[in-house]
């Protein structure tokens, strides 16, 4: 019997790799001959630098930055094992994790940090990236970032405006001419599940902003800022990111990578699947278990089980899904081969002691599903003496 | 695919009916061709004279009896379809639930009532009785009920003692001339699980008494009490209750039967699977499901999931336990039978939510666990077109 373990981490609880060890551990209670290939992974979201760096035996590599409101933070980016790909994760640098609630002001917060991440990975010889570019605490349209690299934002005056998104209203010229030549030569993989674009009602300010601190009037005056950026990026450029699905994801810095980047946006999910080569871990296998903390109709939309599912079901291979959560919805997913759905949840209890307890609730709920399964497939657990009790198998 | 439901009742919360109702309704969303076959059971406890009424279609008698603090109730007594066998629950008259937490105090609880309905039945023509004796309020070692029936038991005086373990250190004199005569033409089967002796530090007293609501010291002098009736029984009878497995049971209740009544005592769950005629449920089934509240070690002293999965081996067929809360000590458990044991909490809640949502929770966790299971039975799911949604069945 092979089994391929590929949950995302237990959000607030444990990663991806503790999870995949822990569901090992209750396989192997039962069935201590099985195959098993460990798969963490991410959807593209938090983790997913560390997941495909991991999965590839790659290697991380820490670069003080600016954080989101300026205070010096230390990053990371990752090189994977192919030793040509970097992995950026703009959370590292510009994430609303690395800001106090009290703190936090979508005006204010710049994806500079992010732009230093990019050319200190440039120098070092990366020409081929992949950015995660969840959790920003920004929403300064990705002009951090392009100060960053050179480019210049210049205000009526010719002088460069400050950074964050209070003075984006004043670029009277965006001046592309010292914008780090070395972008045009490598290629930018973005892993995004946001198709929002960058103004209006279903734009970043919005959808985004109140969640890193907006207020009601704050979003219209943000939503006002980046309506402006979005007209003078057309001006130079011809692009018009007003509308672009996907221009919106973190706080604009999509748009900022559509209009000066070779770019290529993918669901996040995809990327992982591809990169970690997950169709190779799957050659031969009999069953997948995935997982995540919560798993509901939101799952549909390219979290880490859907896609999981979606790429074993090519092969022919069922997956189950272990959650910490069942929600609403569920039955959207079977669709895309996810055959059963199960809490680790062993008992009522409250959300923190399902935290503290995560990795045994996914020990005991991985020997039982994997019971469960094995109950008429008696050629797996016959084979090679798999069963770890003298019991009648039928 | 035939799947045999037989869970016990998920205590304060769904009845052992309602819970296989619902485990049944979650099979069908995912094979509605699927035969089902609803055995709700119990294991002796509460609910297994509605359990046996119901599996056997029989009817229920209501009958005005002394409650065990003599407030009078309306206790039932249930016949079984086959309309020789009356089924008595000593908590219908005598029982814990009947008693307020602020009025328990088995010094003054009595089983009286528990004779008036052994009395009425017996008036209705009835020789054959189970008896299941869980739950009780009572630690009068079964005088009340005997006092029901006739027997006299008398002071130095000749005077009847009062009801309840009070007086019991006052009888000088058993007389058992008055004793109802169709007592010793009659059969009495025990459905008990407590192999406690009458007396000492594993006696009913001891054991028993303080979750009855007795105090250290009343547990002192109701052993002291019993002791006493222990002699007095053996001076009449020869018969020694002291050491007598099981004459502690419901309060000593256990002892009186065994030293005046043609008594056999067996597990309780054993009786039920007798007399539900499970094995006859059991025919062709491919899986049996179960369930009951709470699962732990303790669910190998013969609670239902074992005896059902014991009963389910005999003819090789797996046995899958649904549970409101999964305990320690399972690993105990697969010996007998059960191959998997699934909580049917989907996420973090406390009790009261488990509660509310049982009869959901137990629909959901009933589909997918059927899910898992018929991942690899192509056999079961392609016949006669069980499932119930378009995909590939691998």
């Amino acid at each position: 019997m092979k089994i391929v373990i590929a949950p995302d981490s237990f959000k607030g609880s444990v990663s991806a790799l503790e999870a995949a060890v822990a569901i090992e551990k209750g396989i192997k209670n039962y069935l201590p001959y099985a195959e098993t290939v460990l798969v963490p992974v991410a959807d593209g979201g938090e983790g997913t630098m560390d997941s495909l760096v991991e999965a590839t035996t790659g290697k991380k590599v820490s670069v003080k930055v600016k954080g989101p409101i300026e205070k010096d933070v230390l990053a990371e980016y990752g090189m994977l094992g192919d030793g040509k790909t970097c992995i950026i994760e703009m959370a590292s640098a510009s994430g609303l994790n690395l800001v106090p609630a009290n703190l936090r002001n979508p005006l204010k917060a710049t994806t500079y940090g992010t732009g230093q991440l990019i050319k200190e990975a440039l120098n070092n010889g990366c020409r081929h990236f992949i950015l995660g570019i969840g959790g920003s605490a920004t929403n300064d349209g990705g002009i951090g970032m392009l100060q960053a690299l050179g480019m210049k934002l210049l205000d009526i005056n010719g002088n460069e405006i400050c950074l964050g998104a209070e003075e984006i209203d004043k670029i009277a010229t965006i001046d592309d001419s010292t914008f780090d030549k070395r972008i045009a030569e490598s290629s930018f993989l973005l892993a995004s599940d946001v198709q929002n674009p960058l103004i209006g009602l279903n734009g970043a300010s919005y959808v985004f902003g109140p969640q890193k601190g907006a207020t009601p009037k704050m979003v219209e005056e943000l939503d006002r800022k980046l309506r402006h950026f979005a007209e003078k990026v057309e001006e130079l450029t011809g692009i018009r990111l007003h509308d672009r699905p996907g221009a919106g994801a973190a706080g604009g810095l999509g748009g900022a990578f559509l209009a000066f980047f070779p770019v290529n946006m993918r669901r996040g999910i995809d990327i992982v699947i591809e990169y970690t080569n997950f169709a190779h871990a799957l050659t031969g296998a009999d069953l997948v278990i995935t997982g995540e903390g919560q798993i509901d109709f939101q799952t549909a939309s390219g979290k880490t089980p859907m896609g999981i599912a979606q790429e074993a079901q090519k092969w022919g291979i069922p997956t189950i899904v272990l959650a910490g959560s069942i929600g609403k919805g569920i039955d959207e997913l079977y669709q895309y081969g996810i055959r059963s759905i199960h809490s680790i949840v062993n008992a009522p209890m409250d959300l923190d002691e399902a935290f503290e307890k995560a990795t045994f609730l996914l020990e005991q709920a991985a020997e039982q599903v994997l019971r469960t399964f094995s109950i008429h497939n008696s050629k797996f657990v016959k084979q090679g003496g798999d069963v770890n009790e003298n019991k009648t198998i039928y």
